[in-house]
């Protein structure tokens, strides 16, 4: 990134200080030097990084969740998805977010890529994988987490995303990805693995 | 949305709180009542929305920025995006963003629809326009931003997609509207404007 055709836009760290440190969220403030030699600030979240899974179920519908959204006050249509826990594989975070908040286990895994969420303010990095070969379990929420698990045939998730009802950006990625391989436009590379 | 079948989903606020108040970002922690009648806190950004314009040239590439982002640490390939001005509408933010960024005016857009960003901890929403009849002009910079302004095809903006070159996630969305409406399966009202 820092290849000579790019000086003229790169910012480097001058100093780093964390302004707020909640239960959840993470704020840094640093002071960083501009192309032009000039100081500026960037405050920003740190995020510990995330997974969303697209989960194809074998009659042709996707798996996916209602939850309601406190900072946008709106029940959403999402994919699954989570945190990484500390040193958390994003893989095994994909199988066991899908686990606990859909009950679900799948015996074929596909890594599709990652977005960068919220590039203005956070670090977040959120990895997209594809799960099929699904075998319904049973959920297992913690008793202060409220979602419900519905299932959505593609053509109606994409129709919901054009109408406004889907608005999550994650999904609406995940939606990208998803008309691409399912239109073989964009390969993935499926891989079993022991449910 | 608070209709009965979504009432076992609904968090309500008990108390809002100011607890992070910097340059650039706005932190509150609200206490909040869950569907189980517990108490849980809600850590978030406070987003004043922004726009994002995907910009047509009659060449049949889209215009696109390369910027630094700092939380990220890497140069991203974006579309021309802003935050709204207090009391700004999301049309006349559109414009001005692309002006000042691109130096571009449109004599065509087209409203989209919305994405909301990061939604476990953020309030953002997105509003997502087309441009088309672009004109040069010349870009209106602060002082201290720095941007490179590129041109690329649709086909190409679609492979660095797949290939992981582009991960904004409001990118990554607009390039599904991209897809889906020069397809001609999602339609969008364009209308002429005086640039």
């Amino acid at each position: 990134m820092a290849d000579e055709a790019s000086l003229h836009l790169i910012e480097t760290q001058v100093q780093t200080e964390t302004v707020y440190d909640g239960n959840f969220l993470e704020v840094r403030r640093d002071v960083v030097r501009l192309p032009n030699g000039r100081s500026s600030q960037r405050e920003y979240v740190v995020h510990p990084g995330a997974v969303v899974v697209i989960p194809l179920l074998d009659d042709g519908r996707v798996l996916m969740e209602r939850q309601y959204r406190y900072p946008v006050g709106m029940i959403m249509t999402e994919f699954p998805a989570g945190k990484l826990d500390p040193g958390e594989d994003p893989f095994d975070c994909a199988r066991r977010e899908l686990l606990e908040e859909t009950g679900y286990t799948a015996s074929q895994w596909a890594y599709a890529g990652h977005l960068h969420l919220a590039i203005a303010y956070s670090t977040e990095i959120i990895h997209i994988f594809f799960a099929k070969g699904l075998i319904q379990g049973r959920q297992q929420l913690d008793s202060d987490e409220f979602l419900d698990v519905i299932t959505l045939p593609v053509e109606e998730l994409v129709q919901q995303c054009r109408e406004g009802q889907v608005t999550d950006a994650k999904t609406l990625t995940c939606t990208l990805w998803l008309q691409n391989v399912l239109s073989g436009a964009w390969q993935v590379d499926w891989r079993d693995v022991n449910a």
